[in-house]
């Protein structure tokens, strides 16, 4: 497990609990984990688990499944941490938002052995090694090449094993446009107004714009090619308005001075727009806001590939 | 003088001090200004003049000129404020930013009565009746009715008497779009990136969408009959590149937990580029933006018309 927040503290605890090997590289917080383990308090449950923590790749094994639980914007990092951990015939798992990171990481290490994962998760850390898991936890599971998909069916079964909820997709870029058709309103506009998804959904001006924004992923996902379901948006302004309120990842970054993921949810799928001959100029003016947010907000640290 | 903030208290002082018979309508400083005056601090001066404050038009005499220093936010208190102040050949002088407001005072007191004035000046109140005058401070003016262009001759006099630099525009709205597109690039983004215009211009991100933004209003503009000269866009960004770092009004406003003029310098012109069959997705982004941030910020306050 590459990077142990809120959804590799999670997943990978839960993989551990029901048996799995896993190796958890820790960045922040290795110290802690090494000395207490991790932590998870769910809804029902509070368990802690002594865990195997590296802070360095190099006295990790290799092994069969590599999950990428990282920032997109820690993605340059992969480089050098995850060609010394994965085996010639394992598969790296990105579990990430937006886009552009498989093509990235199938010259890394071989387009057959690159698997897309997205969370439908909320799960906040809220200390030291301590994943608070509020809702939610499928992960939607695809093989980078379509014809490669039979290669998750061990993965799956383990994942399944482990109390986890998998759904296979057979066309990962389908599935991560649908999901950029809530984070690119949601993610953007809670940073830009310091709301919550309830605060978003219950101003009409707000609202409206989350809908445009909404129109405009649309327009975007069939110019490259992956036609969303035409009642998909109603369905999620519904489901989100029947949401607790929830403040987004991105709005937790903001808050906590970290680099936003603007390119993979915003930059990324603008670029493949306009190679397509579609722009989208909400969205473009949400991703230069953001930008310029960010670069204020995370000065230093800031280094997303584009 | 309907309003003493940062724009009536100058040149209201400016006049007074001229010899001119000037009346204060003052709200937020009332009992301070009644009791120690008004204070102008310049680069090169600091004075206090004792004027004629009022808390209420009820005891102002009626005026040959009332000139409108109020914000756009406040422009349905004219409907009481105006007429009693306003003699019968009087001229009612709007001293504000966006677009709109003039359409209303025609009906309200005559359309020949009716003058705009754009104020280009770095003011700010720093303290019960205290301005500082930072720089600039030519008017721009002119009839609502091109041919009622001669009644201004008088007060052009007048006000150049006082110190006041006096442009005359023989085409209010063509002047009105002019401040526009300075106004909907810098004043939105300063309030939604907390960003001085210094700060806008050095992050390439803020500077490619102020110049998306101007590309906008130049085409709502021209499609409302008031095209701009095409040199304009690039002349003003370089001058803004050269100011000194400048808080815009609106952005002050904001800090204050003011209400903004959102529907004067956004909502107005959108809505008549909208009735010429011209859109704006990036001004109607920042729009909507600003509007959801206004309801937060100034929840009780918030009367602005539309």
């Amino acid at each position: 497990m590459l990077g142990t927040g809120a959804v590799g503290g999670l997943y990978g605890a839960m993989l551990h609990r029901a048996g799995q090997e896993v190796h958890f590289l820790v960045h922040r917080d290795y110290a802690w984990v090494r000395d207490h383990g991790l932590r998870v308090t769910t809804k029902t449950e509070d368990f802690t688990l002594e865990v195997s923590a590296y802070d360095q790749v190099g006295a990790m094994p290799r092994c069969d499944v590599v999950l990428i639980a990282l920032k997109a914007t820690q993605n340059h990092l992969l480089l050098q941490l995850l060609p010394p951990v994965l085996k010639a015939d394992g598969l790296a798992v990105l579990l990430q938002n937006g886009l552009g990171a498989e093509e990235w990481l199938a010259d890394l290490v071989g387009a057959e052995w690159v698997v897309g994962g997205l969370c439908f998760l909320c799960a906040n850390q809220v200390g030291p090694g301590h994943i608070h898991h509020l809702d939610y936890g499928e992960i939607t599971l695809g093989t980078w090449l379509a014809s490669e998909t039979g290669r998750l069916v061990p993965l799956i079964k383990i994942l399944q094993q482990a109390g986890i909820a998998v759904q296979l997709t057979p066309d990962l870029p389908l599935a991560r446009w649908r999901k950029l058709l809530w984070n690119i309103p949601f993610n953007g506009l809670s940073v830009l107004l310091g709301a919550t998804t309830q605060a978003i959904m219950e101003n009409p001006h707000s609202r409206a714009l989350a809908e445009a924004l909404m129109i405009e992923v649309q327009d975007l996902a069939q110019a490259v090619g992956h036609p969303l379901p035409p009642g998909l948006t109603a369905q999620l302004l519904d489901h989100t308005r029947q949401m607790q309120p929830y403040q987004t990842s991105m709005k937790l970054d903001y808050d906590r001075g970290r680099p936003l993921e603007v390119e993979a949810i915003f930059g990324n799928p603008l670029r493949q727009g306009k190679l397509h001959g579609q722009l989208a100029p909400c969205i473009t003016t949400l991703y230069q806001l953001l930008k310029a947010l960010d670069n204020k907000n995370s000065p230093c640290e800031h280094r997303e590939s584009s």
